[in-house]
């Protein structure tokens, strides 16, 4: 059987460059082309990468970066990833979809749209069927997208709780890494030795879109999930991987080891499906005073495919009714590239990509 | 009017030595001797030295150190700075005060004792009556502590707060500096690019001081206060200042403009009997989206004097019936040997060092 | 006496910042006014601001920034600071020094024209005579320049060792800080927990400066210093303070007791004329086994208008017939902005600002 | 054919983890058991485990270690590799080559004695013979070192460098990593945003063992290489991967390419013999502007099993008649175990094991 043609835009950013990582020698898809803007237009992916992985980039680096081109990609591809800034995002995205390219977008402009979900497969796969309701879907063309990369690591340890205990109220305060500004991005001079805490916009992504992914699909609609959060967001200087502090209210109570085999034992639809770029294991939970740490933790995951895919699960303590514990995602892989490759993964998996 | 004298001990540690370093030229109390661990004995201060402030240290850098003696203490000296370890602590302070030493601690080991306040001037300086019922009081000897370096910068802005619309949850996450584990404390192959999100006893400590400070001193008993903490601590690669993100619900419901306004207008008994340490606004709320940050504001606080005493909030803001804030102070002055020389401001313009 | 009124140019910068620092107060000169590009006018210092130093800056927050206009600014001004990128100093500066405009630079543009100085006024004061020689000189307006950062720290060691033993060759490996490339300057990305041995023309810059700057004045030319120098450089994770290891030899064999001595005792004209910011001791000579370091050493200098202007200098040994040793210096005072203070100093007291 | 047993001493350090890392699964050698102190003894390599190469190092976690026994390991085992601190290596080395067991050690106590060679076998495999001149050698027991991991990437490079050009004089600057100080080692406090610019005994030891690795084995002694080395030692802030600024001068002068091309064509007895742990091509010369750099040359070295065993070359150019380049090499793989690892694969090939 072959291969699905895939497009990867904005291929010379953070993300556009984890697509590249996770795409080579991928099993269903195979990337057709690099796209970018005008100003890589010609420039090899060597020239221009600034994932440190080195070893797993090697064979990928001598690939040409095009310029972005709605009726090339559209007649080449039925499948497009979007690593672009979500200024250009916008339109790009909607003309690709209606060109019938199906786009899977880890840009924040069309989350909070009524007709597209935004997809973590172990959540809230079912979320997936309201994209039968976009206009354009008819002609093959859809908008997915995957969360923003901080609230990505909250959603399936809450979706573990919420299943066994019910969610009242979350706290979430994030230690987030540089690269999720992407390149250049966050200038030395401002956190080498400190903690800058805004992020702008991203508390309110976060407060936003946790609810929606949590929530319930219904007669073609998803309704937010009732619970409470509250975030801060702040910026350390770690090169790769998302920290979270975590306080949450349960409606039901229990103890700390029941909150931990809960995420522990949780498996969602991409374990089901045996999709390939799914984690085995989607939530670890140590047991260490100390863990999850950005440096030990980030790239957790098995098997191969799945390195980064994982969220860490750690300090899962009680005080008075309250649930603590800490969390740890790596930011451009599962809460980037790697969550809108699940996310087509689970599309080809349920027939959508025709 | 000649000054008390007073020793300091644990001089060659990071808090000893800011204890050397506030304590120069100050216009009440004069130091009589360095004290620390036999280890130390008949170095010069210089050569241990590790606090960076490198001006401000230049002329005491020669000052001999000398092994701990209660009986040469206890005669020279009406008061000791106690920057020792915990371990130590307990033991060395206990005989001091039955020598008839004021012993002004920033060790853990008698902060929970029944009789034994934890002072901080701004917020419970009516605590201070308490060391009245130290069997060692007669005698001219007592116990004060200041509180654990991460509950400092809670306490001021929590008092505020507490004053004006009543306390009902508090949930924190901490920022911490690498000094709040002194020298050599965290080794560089755990703190750079990484956050280690577990300090051993700080969440504890935190969440049994917080209630003690902001408690209700009556009939010579201190009554915890009635609201919830929840705290999640963590070390991140910064070399001095706090930070914390607080998320909080009063009793009485305000606009974050009405929160910000108590807070900047706050003011304590410190401020009312312009102790030479005390700062002149105790609480400083920046209005910039991004502040307060370790590097810009860690050494807030006027007059000079006063530099590393302030608390800087920012980010005062609203989610539901929720007040979210940052704040940051330093760990080692205001959160350490700062701490014990205003409670022995405070002490001296009660008339209590006799 | 009424003070030089002077204008500083690219003041939104790191450059142009430390000017404002070190002018605030200055007994000679006095701020009309701050310059920058289009795009920052208008604004208010504060709202660029970049430099820590907060006490420092505190009073100077809300100067306001206007567009560079060189006749106003000639109207107002006898002297111009410039912190200009290069690519613009050049022809804002020619301009300048043609309406009769003092200029002192640190931009690189004009630092190899023959008839252009860089001074380093402890080291070649006597250079300054060259600008008699450019053509705008009889309308009062000159270009006099100061070195690029990571030569700065090494023309005083060198010239005290020239003057003692003569110079052969020198080797220099820099480490240097982020702050030198300007804000937003180094992506963190780059350079959090990594090292980049590569700063565009900086090699170049430092081989071609130190000879110029400790070449000799003789009718009206400057003639190159006649030794070897080979120049390697990197940048490191460090805000500010620029470090460089030294390997020298001498046309005199000398102990290394005799090369630190003469660094030592080391003094220029600044410390005679007793010029305002110069540094008592323009070279200080630590005897510690790890010295200088960038966190402890990078504010040398006394009196207070003085830090930062003082080179430190440690490790000084010797292997073979080669003196080693390590310096340090700040690398946008000294190496930036204070250097072009002092270079105004310098044609202050020998009555050139007409 | 059964593989040799080997066993694993000071197994709970940076180097010893590094030995059980590049051990596990090895074609030849099969750790019998893990050694260390006391202290360590009953516990599991997972408890200790400080070497973050998370899975690489998975399967080897549950391994206990045991307290050294030279009985119990000359018994079980014809090789012991050593990463035990050199103040008690001395003795445990000796004792152990006395009971006939082939040691390979990454300790400097043995490395400067005249009958045990520092191998580093691209460069000086024929020094291997000196061990015949060791008392212990009929036993079957002998003593080879590795060089110090600042020692070990100069030593390729500049074999091939002295082997077409002859080599006269070397000045190097290093940039090492906090690694190469074990753990804790390095305080955070002393190097977040700093450079220490002092490693005790480093430049020593880099001088004396680069002319004895690169000497001449005659008539079973080896005599010192005659070009003249001047070292200059730093810490830096980076995790992995000794960093060093080199200027030369050949005997022979050469262009830039040539000194290049003779560095990426060089190949020793590892690759001729293809010893398991050699990396294919030893120097990989980088043509970008601004390599090599820790985080992303660290691990260089293919095949997999050689990941950090090369040495990455830059920035080779030329001024006057001196090159310059840059070189890093990996401190614990390179510089630290893999460095004996390779050595005792020599060994065997050459079928010294007994």
């Amino acid at each position: 059987m072959s291969k699905v043609q895939v497009a990867v835009l904005g291929a010379t950013g953070m993300i556009g460059q984890r697509f590249v990582q996770l795409l080579e020698g991928h099993p269903w898809f195979e990337m057709e082309g690099l796209y970018a803007s005008e100003r890589s237009e010609g420039k090899r992916l060597g020239e221009v990468n600034k994932v440190k992985d080195h070893a797993f980039m090697q064979e990928t680096l001598s690939r040409r970066i095009e310029q972005i081109d709605i009726a090339k990609i559209s007649k080449g591809c039925r499948v497009a990833f979007s690593g672009l800034p979500s200024d250009i995002a916008k339109d790009y995205e909607a003309k690709l979809s209606e060109a019938g390219v199906a786009v899977f977008s880890n840009a924040a402009s069309h989350r909070m749209r009524e007709d597209v979900p935004i997809i973590i497969p172990e959540v809230n796969s079912e979320h997936l069927e309201i994209v039968r309701t976009q206009p354009t879907y008819a002609k093959g063309g859809f908008i997915v997208t995957n969360a923003n990369c901080s609230t990505t690591g909250l959603a399936a340890p809450l979706k573990a709780i919420q299943g066994a205990f019910g969610l009242e109220q979350v706290v979430v305060s994030t230690y987030q890494a540089v690269s999720g500004a992407g390149y250049p991005g966050v200038p030395s001079l401002d956190i080498l030795g400190n903690v800058v805490p805004h992020i702008k916009g991203e508390e309110e992504k976060m407060e936003a879109e946790a609810v929606k992914i949590l929530g319930t699909y219904r007669d073609g609609r998803i309704i937010d999930a009732g619970f409470q959060i509250l975030a801060s967001c702040a910026r350390v200087p770690v090169h790769d991987g998302h920290l979270e502090a975590l306080v949450v209210r349960t409606a039901k109570d229990a103890t700390a080891e029941e909150y931990a085999k809960a995420m522990r034992e949780f498996r969602g639809e991409p374990q089901h499906l045996e999709l390939p770029t799914a984690p085995k294991v989607p939530i670890i939970v140590r047991e260490e005073a100390d863990r999850p740490q950005p440096l030990w933790d980030v790239n957790a995951g098995e098997p191969a495919r799945a390195k980064g895919m994982a969220v860490t699960v750690g300090r899962v303590r009680k005080k008075d009714k309250y649930l603590k514990f800490f969390l740890l995602s790596h930011n451009t892989i599962r809460g980037g590239a790697g969550g809108s490759v699940i996310n087509a993964e689970l599309a080809y998996a349920k027939r959508m990509l025709r």
